[in-house]
């Protein structure tokens, strides 16, 4: 993690699990970011800051592009013309479902949260991960300089279909599916802004999300997280638009 | 084709483009299916049969999952007891658009038409998919029996990110990612029904969507169409869950 030096980061869906632990363990770090905005849907919620004094961004619901494009309006105030310079997208939602029982209605609020979502905050935060680009010196694309992190999963890959037989969630593998060809447009599109994309499968994870069927997840969220904060101080301009696991290995599509 | 002896089938989008032109070849068939179902959103509109007397089995707007259910009860009672061999989910629905301007309206109703409709639809004739299975004799899984084709894209595949520089699209890109997802599941779910399932690329081919920008497409409709249908006889039990295009070679996802 040492070559990891962020200046400002902002996680969504920062109240619990993944998103928690991002924001501790960057907070944790030697020399950790002057800035870290944990947005989440409901700040005041019960279970937003999960017992920490961290501070909030205020709400961030990752399916209205008012609150988003109001969250970024407040990250640039706080940030007094630096920019931003790592997004992650780590909001997302998942409902027991099996094929023969998935809704319209279930499909589409899993793809805004899960895949519009990233979409519309990597729109309202290019500005500011511009501007942390052009700030950094160097031409070469790194996670210290500017990248949008979009939380994805090997459930989410067609060729692994991981976990099928312990839940078939399709609405859940559609969303994730998607969000890694957002995950590759944003990449082609943002290389030229200086901005490396790209998406994290965290593994299987001691989560409320991971954690809610019968047999219980192999990793515990801090092996986890420390693993992907290893893969994102190593990410270089080879890496953009590729999709890898919290140890660092190629997932497939 | 010689292989391909299907009793029955539908196509959604069947009044224009790919649609209809799987329509027509399958009636020009020396011993063509008994019954041709061809659905589209709007059957006594100004395109629907575009100058054909094709027969339509009425409306079947594929983001409403009470048309489809009506759609399906019809089919019924068409075939009076025999079921379906061939589902095409060929409709699907574009639009002209880079990263930096999709909206959340944009992304979600491209995804209810291209993802979501494949899904209801799947679930709406899996009795009359059932009943063609086993109907038919032998429990090798192929297009005769019983199958289920979904219209994809190389645009879709996350690897390729087919004509980026002819057109970011990613609402589409996203929904056809999570259309071969779909597929995908589909086939891990239908096979023990005796359904095959797989996704398609028609080719970048000479129709309303595919020729809408500055450069001419390279492919006929019915050179297009003429393929698809020498790959759908040629598909077995091993092709079930695959992606490949109208000549029959595999698309990476």
């Amino acid at each position: 993690m040492g070559d990891l030096h962020v200046h400002s980061l902002l996680v969504t869906g920062a109240n619990r699990g993944i998103g928690l632990e991002l924001v501790r363990q960057f907070l944790g770090m030697p020399s950790p970011p002057a800035w870290v905005f944990a947005a989440c849907r409901d700040p005041k919620g019960q279970r937003a800051g999960a017992g920490t004094d961290l501070p909030f961004v205020g709400s961030a619901e990752v399916t209205d592009p008012a609150s988003i494009k109001a969250a970024a309006a407040r990250v640039g105030e706080h940030l007094q013309g630096s920019g931003l310079n790592l997004l992650i997208n780590n909001a997302g939602t998942a409902k027991a479902s099996s094929l023969d029982d998935e809704t319209l209605e279930n499909m589409t609020q899993i793809y805004t949260t899960n895949t519009v979502g990233p979409l519309l905050l990597g729109q309202a935060f290019l500005p500011l991960l511009k501007k942390a680009a052009q700030g950094t010196p160097g031409s070469a694309l790194n996670c210290s300089k500017a990248a949008i992190i979009n939380m994805s999963s090997s459930a989410g890959s067609i060729e692994e279909v991981f976990l099928w037989n312990y839940g078939q969630v399709v609405s859940y593998r559609c969303s994730k599916a998607a969000l890694n060809m957002l995950t590759k447009c944003q990449s082609l599109r943002y290389r030229d802004c200086g901005v490396l994309c790209a998406a994290l499968h965290p593994g299987w994870v001691q989560t409320d999300m991971g954690g809610s069927g019968s047999q219980k997840p192999p990793l515990r969220v801090d092996e986890s997280v420390r693993g992907m904060l290893k893969v994102l101080s190593s990410l270089s301009e080879k890496d953009t638009g590729t999709f890898l696991d919290w140890e660092g290995k190629v997932v497939p599509w």
